[in-house]
């Protein structure tokens, strides 16, 4: 089987999406922008054995896929519209494909988004890059550079289940309710728009929080104290983690796909979802973290892709 | 030094497109498309040792990486504006990553397109996907199924240099005018763009002039006939090569990123591109070559990338 019928067969399904004019199968894909709206670009990238392990479960891979762009999509306050995909892998494997792909669409159906077009080549390894665009209203994107001192910061969910659950895999013993969260993360894509006009700067945790929130004061010119009692643990991660753990999952674990945002006044209603207040935005440019209201002493920079190779 | 760094420090350049309101740097960039427009999406995905030999010049790979992608754009008829990069990489060289950049840039520039966003990720090889964003007035983009019979098929520029370059590269003999078509195709963007209202169908040589026209007759439900004598071969080809070795260059090598249309009357002005007529389209569902006048056979799949995986 050739790349071409690859896929077609696995990824070229019909088109939900009516503003699709032309999908996958021709030299471009073409759709149409709705009108007065500003355009929003993702793009990331999955590296088997770097960002998800060996042997990981292909419908996990497709969906988390989707997923990790849809969170960026959502820190933006934007709603997700079309996708490319460019998938490599050393061989053509019809079974992995057939779940990859039923991954990748089962995430894209969630948040209405059509996949128009890709590119499948062979490589060493497997990588798995999407492209996700999505829309906004004129001038109301909201970015990581509007933080202003005196606003309040918030994150969505709880924080550290994903990367303890992917430490309880790695280490032979899983737990399903963590794992659960790295494997199918929720990108929180509805309550990210309802954050037009409401919060002041927004990013998606995908690092850890603390290296996260770092770049979102770094980009407002702005500090915080962040209240480390506040962190939202879930059930499950304390269950199987000491406090200490936790708090370190939850700070510098990385991906949770939760939204950390400021905002200076009122929320809007995020429903069954829990929205937590962990800190303040300060003047001063670093984070102040306090432990029982005193400020206790902490550094880290999230995880860093070349961190080793000493560049 | 991390990937954050890396991303400002090789590819996070002033914008130079008025319609770019958010770059590289927030969680997605945001642009403005321009009213009345269609959107023209394409990606493309270049593995080291795959689609680019190991080794090869950076400053080249960067400005392939979006040449071909201009390429696609080019087919669609449609005006290059934005494009996004996913770079994986086995370590954070430094002096490849601003021979890259370099190369990126200079094919960027060339055409007015802005680099808004990116992600850079460490892989065991390494693997460069770019994917470009392009406006086209409202139903009037190129596609590949619009080919009636009694067209004429034309190609842009000549064929064969490309994959003649490479081949000379690989044995240990360079011919610089070849393999300068290889590592720096010219997208035939602006060609492209004034086929509109003349030609019928359009595609980019990218497998190699056999397989792309074939996908081109499939997608409109025609054949062809084709004139082996017609196909342009350049000078510089005809001197190292025998006729046979040129012709199947020409027919099966790839790379070429020319344009192969049909049109059924005149074609706009290609100034001082030379633009070929090779053949006929028919009703017939078939690829008919002839030499002389008469038939000849052939056949071929053009260059597919999982050929011997058997899967």
């Amino acid at each position: 089987m050739d790349e071409f019928e690859l896929i077609r067969r696995y990824f070229d399904r019909a088109n939900t999406r009516a503003d699709v004019v032309v999908g996958i199968g021709d030299d471009g894909a073409v759709v149409v922008p709705t009108p007065a709206m500003q355009q929003v670009s993702v793009i990331d990238t999955m590296v088997e054995g770097v960002h998800f392990p060996q042997h990981f479960n292909p419908a996990d891979v497709g969906y988390r896929a989707v997923a990790v762009n849809l969170s960026d999509i959502a820190a933006m306050g934007a709603t997700p519209r079309w996708m490319t995909l460019a998938l490599s892998m050393p061989v053509a494997d019809a079974e992995w494909l057939a779940l990859f792909a039923e991954g990748l669409h089962t995430a894209a159906a969630e948040f209405d988004v059509a996949l128009i077009g890709g590119d499948t080549t062979r490589a060493p390894v497997t990588v798995v890059t999407v492209q996700v665009s999505g829309e906004v209203r004129h001038g109301t994107a909201l970015l990581r550079s509007g933080a202003k001192a005196g606003d309040t910061i918030y994150v969505t969910g709880t924080l550290g289940d994903s990367a303890a659950g992917l430490q309880g895999l790695e280490a032979g013993r899983p737990v399903k309710e963590l794992l659960s969260r790295y494997a199918r993360p929720s990108a929180r894509v509805n309550y990210g728009r309802s954050l037009i006009g409401h919060a002041s700067a927004a990013i998606d945790i995908s690092d850890g929080l603390y290296g996260d929130l770092s770049k979102l004061l770094a980009a407002s010119g702005v500090g915080a104290e962040l209240d480390l009692d506040a962190l939202p643990i879930s059930r499950s991660l304390a269950e199987h983690f000491d406090a200490a753990d936790c708090r370190s999952f939850a700070l510098t674990g990385g991906d949770d796909y939760e939204l950390c945002f400021t905002a200076p006044g009122r929320l809007p209603d995020p429903g069954i979802l829990t929205v937590t207040a962990i800190g303040k935005v300060t003047e001063a440019r670093d984070i102040v973290c306090t432990e029982n209201g005193r400020p206790v002493p902490f550094s880290d920079s999230g995880y860093a892709h070349f961190k080793s190779a000493g560049a």
